[in-house]
């Protein structure tokens, strides 16, 4: 398919944020596979000058399982590169003094090390997949329940994402629930919080208008991206589906078909 | 502790509508348990002139098995004064011609024996309990995904109830859920529903005015019944928490301890 749109940016362009799944990889058992095209278009961006960060909302693994995951398809990345939201969530627990019961994947434990996890005071979910059964569901919910203040912190809002297998619920559709049952409103660290794309600019050291942001997930990638004033391609891969083309309140800069294509745009703008 | 207002209706009274969980027992693992004085009241209130229905959002179970079990505990109920959402629901999607993917407990599926369940062109959720696994919940949001107009039905849509172990997720968790990864809104059968409470109203023969409400659900129980004239007395039993008696938007129109001080109070003020 043609290219739609592209934004006005590109001669200007610094620096590049990528999303991971659905980008790069479509996810799933064994690891998942690399989108067509996508492990070369990451050599050409990694050739050019451009300053190249991953932001994710993976939240299934710890950044050096993933990131190793990713290095055995064939990207060339590393850890230092990438932003995901249990860093950050981890960040904001040990300055408010907050002690979560976590309901996440056993591979993102680790990311959890230094936090206290004793008598919590708060539950914090992410895309704990298979652990999001009926029992662990209850057992979070009732201990919001039994808090004075109950305080839900999740790991993302993504409504569903691509396994090779079909499209899963992502913790989003989990948070809800627990929203809805306990009456509050989750605290969401990574994409879509402005907060968390800011975090990625002061570490790139450049200006949201210098940046492009490329994703499948057109709210919380491309939208996320646009309140911060970061400008959205949306790929059309990974969860992409046609109706997001004329999507109600989010509307990419530009829609192209893969990451390879987007990279082709990237650099020919800059030419 | 005393009993709070009571509604002006009581010296006009002809009829009762209790909910079942919650007042006449507390659900739980092996039938659960009567709760005090609850037996006898419903004794008493049967010697009287008043009529009688039974309204739960009970989901789990056909009607059939927990009045059996009801039975067991020691009150007199027999099926035809029972209304819950599944038949409700069974109605509508025959009208409708709706073959609904079901995703309930294997103790409902009898309910649904007479509608047609083969390519299903909708996703009907009761209160599935364990079966509410992560698989399951992905199979009925990929069927809803791949459908033209996503449709979504519910048992109910209440937020939790208690069980002799602590309080669990109802059926609205899960609708939330789904409603939010799939952008639809849910068709709700039962409790709230206006069109529940009439079909109770109509088979009673009798007015709104005539009719007092006696449930442990502020919102579903009380404020359902009030949106259709009725008066409703929330009881401090089951899912009951002092916070609703200082709820923002539903206000009962008495409060009691449990269902024995409520016959006595309806029984009293008809003398």
């Amino acid at each position: 398919m043609a290219a739609k749109g592209w934004p006005v940016c590109s001669k200007s362009l610094k620096g590049v944020i990528l999303d991971l799944c659905g980008v790069l990889y479509d996810c799933g058992e064994g690891g998942g596979v690399a989108i067509s095209g996508s492990v070369e278009a990451l050599k050409k961006l990694k050739a050019s000058d451009l300053k190249l960060r991953f932001c994710t909302n993976e939240s299934q693994e710890a950044r050096a399982t993933f990131v190793a995951k990713l290095q055995r398809l064939g990207f060339d990345i590393s850890v230092s590169e990438v932003f995901s939201p249990a860093p950050a969530a981890v960040a904001a627990l040990q300055q408010r003094g907050l002690r979560p019961h976590l309901l996440v994947c056993d591979g993102l434990l680790s990311e959890f090390d230094s936090v206290d996890k004793t008598n919590p005071n708060c539950v914090l979910i992410g895309d704990a997949a298979e652990k999001f059964s009926y029992q662990n569901l209850n057992k979070a919910f009732r201990i919001l329940e039994n808090l004075e203040n109950p305080l839900l912190l999740s790991l993302g809002q993504g409504k569903y994402y691509k396994e090779t297998d079909g499209l899963s619920l992502d913790v989003g559709a989990y948070m809800k629930a627990l929203e809805y049952a306990c009456d509050v409103k989750a605290e969401v660290f990574g994409k879509p919080s402005s907060l968390f794309f800011q975090s990625v600019l002061n570490d790139m050291g450049l200006q949201p208008h210098e940046v492009l942001m490329i994703g499948d997930d057109l709210v919380n990638d491309v939208g996320g991206a646009q309140q911060c004033g970061i400008k959205g391609v949306q790929v059309r891969t990974g969860k992409y589906r046609p109706s997001d083309e004329t999507h109600q309140t989010v509307t990419a800069d530009g829609t192209v078909d893969d990451l390879a294509q987007a990279v082709d745009m990237i650099l020919s703008h800059r030419q």
